[in-house]
């Protein structure tokens, strides 16, 4: 076995301490989303952690029957809870992701008047990571790097969009990744990634993404829809970087034979704005200042009108990355945030190029004293596949 | 293209109109979970419909800009649907899945004083399949029998589990699986599947499942675990079957040399279960007559144990499919659905026994006036993957 079975927490005493210190309840909490289980304890379970100001954490498990631990107590239903710790007039809970009744059921079985709500909260203290999620994102993106050094392998003449994801997605498998894609909030859906080949990068996507894609199906609107890559085309890889629970966002742009004009100046475009943006961003500087500056730079350049997409335009340029694909800070223009030392922000500056299809690049930063530090190191030019 | 891209709802008017009949919310209502989206409308998009008693559907789009169709509204906030529906009292919501804030934000929107649940309702008018739907299930099933009969041709000596897995998504891939493994609820996770191998079908998972399997990494802790696929030990493959938005449930049982007698008696034990259920379940038949059905057979041949785990044990041993895994009807001891035609319902008694691993079948069949019919026929005796 990988990791210990047994043990509920699977975080150090002072690391939980540092991640708890900077969520930081001002009401009795209840927390059940999968991803801020695993932020606060290193693993997911069924359950529930209770938190209250000034006490350390109490496990509430339903499943699995194994877990072992300090604080730790199994419980049938949530009603049992406040036998453990008593009831509460005021409850704090994960009202961005946990269901309507879910929360009711909760404010219920803990006799609480109200809710109050802790995953504004949560995502801010996720925001920025500690050393121990920067190390565990720098592996993925060394990881990254390996998988997309490779991709040229993988392609054959002939390919369709789907068949180059397919054999990425196996690629990235063997490579030890997860395969979940986690994604903050109930309607982004997405496998693994997207290929985008062609003209199908304007497809609009029913996401804020800065490249839709028809897609396959109704059912899952976006990414690789099945054509086959063409001569003079693009293909854009977005892939999953989840290897431990962390995910790196990075993005390269492939090529079936040369690119027009048009497109390689696009290309070169996202990758001045991301070297601008990284010397740029250091604790204290404004999220909107950033997206203002690549904006500029692609209107500099004569690409507004391609900058993020082209027949739908994404509203933003960057987005915090971590145990989900879309957290805190987000790089938008009427975001408010504030850039931290160690926030870790995904930076995707890219193009819809008509005719050609979607260029640029994607990397994922470390906000640091002296600026933004790539952890997705790996060439960025176009890489011809022919 | 392969799906008409502009069309809002690309269900013809009597699919759509039957779905509605089935569902006849009392109150206006807003819908946005994907699954009920893509279940009325046969798409995904980013925005709500409204219904309300005796009125066609209205559909409010925040994304992709480009859908068309009858009653189709453009917004940009939920704000401004009640400038064209008016207000409500009471406001009929996916309690079951609409995050709270994302409820209270909408009851405000409305005007209403009031939120009512409509996910049991939408969850029970799904049970029961259309024609359509059924004939989209039967396509699934063919695929993943086809899928399934290659299974042994992925095997390659000293493989592990995962990279067994791998190669079966890949090849589920291939064959047109969309990959997403859409569930019902916020808790449970899964990339694609599971192929548990040997003793790792033991290890207890977070979910409710019969079979558990340990995982690679804390943060999603279920399934394969890298162990090495061992001689006399069981491989079990239950591998995602989303070909069109709707996913049939199917699980084969493979081993590495021979397995021991109570490992075979098991799965023959499995086999016997699923035709007398089939035999009997029709419509008018309890579901937890079904389970109790099931295991006295188990009990009868001694594997009262074994029944759907060993270590920890399932619930229930059937459960209603379609756009989402785990629909309804359960077919579980306290379990109060009773059958309908047009049901579509995966069996799945499996038998986890120490040293071997998990053996049983799974198959997912149509509730008819006759009994169950399987539409995923494959041959169900343990193929030996030497």
């Amino acid at each position: 076995m990988k990791y210990n079975l047994r043990q509920l927490c699977l975080l150090d005493h002072n690391e939980q301490r540092i991640r708890l210190a900077r969520l930081k309840v001002s009401h009795p909490t209840l927390i059940c989303d999968n991803a801020n289980l695993l932020y606060l304890t290193g693993r997911v379970f069924s359950g529930y952690i209770y938190l209250a100001p000034e006490s350390d954490p109490v496990y509430f498990v339903k499943r699995p029957a194994t877990l072992e631990g300090e604080r730790v107590h199994y419980i049938r239903k949530p009603e049992e809870i406040k036998e453990i710790t008593g009831t509460t007039r005021t409850l704090g809970l994960e009202t961005g992701s946990l269901p309507y009744a879910d929360a009711i059921r909760l404010k219920n079985a803990m006799g609480a008047a109200e809710i109050t709500d802790v995953s504004a909260a949560i995502m801010n203290a996720r925001a920025v990571k500690t050393p121990l999620e920067i190390k565990l994102l720098e592996e993925d993106g060394i990881r990254q790097c390996e998988i997309y050094s490779r991709i040229p392998e993988l392609y054959a003449e002939g390919m369709s969009d789907v068949e180059l994801q397919v054999e990425t997605e196996r690629l990235c498998r063997l490579h030890g990744c997860l395969g979940l894609f986690r994604v903050n909030g109930p309607s982004m859906e997405l496998h693994m990634g997207n290929v985008l080949a062609g003209d199908n990068a304007d497809a609009p996507s029913p996401y804020d993404f800065a490249m839709g894609g028809a897609g396959l199906d109704p059912s899952i609107p976006v990414g690789a829809s099945g054509e086959k890559i063409a001569r003079g085309k693009s293909v854009m890889v977005d892939m999953n970087g989840n290897f431990n629970g962390y995910m790196t966002d990075m993005t390269r742009t492939f090529s079936c034979g040369r690119l027009s004009d048009l497109a390689m100046k696009a290309h070169a475009c996202s990758i001045e704005i991301c070297e601008s943006l990284a010397a740029m961003g250091k604790p204290g500087t404004e999220a909107k200042a950033l997206y203002e500056t690549a904006r500029q730079i692609a209107e500099k350049h004569g690409l507004a009108d391609y900058f993020m997409g082209h027949r739908s335009h994404a509203g933003f340029v960057g987005h915090g990355v971590g145990i989900q694909i879309n957290e805190l800070p987000v790089i938008a223009p009427r975001s408010r945030h504030i850039l931290e030392e160690g926030n870790v922000i995904a930076l995707e500056p890219k193009f819809v190029i008509p005719d050609t299809g979607a260029v640029g690049i994607e990397n994922t930063y470390v906000v640091e004293v002296e600026g933004m530090r790539s952890i997705t190191n790996a060439p960025e030019a176009i890489i011809d596949l022919l």
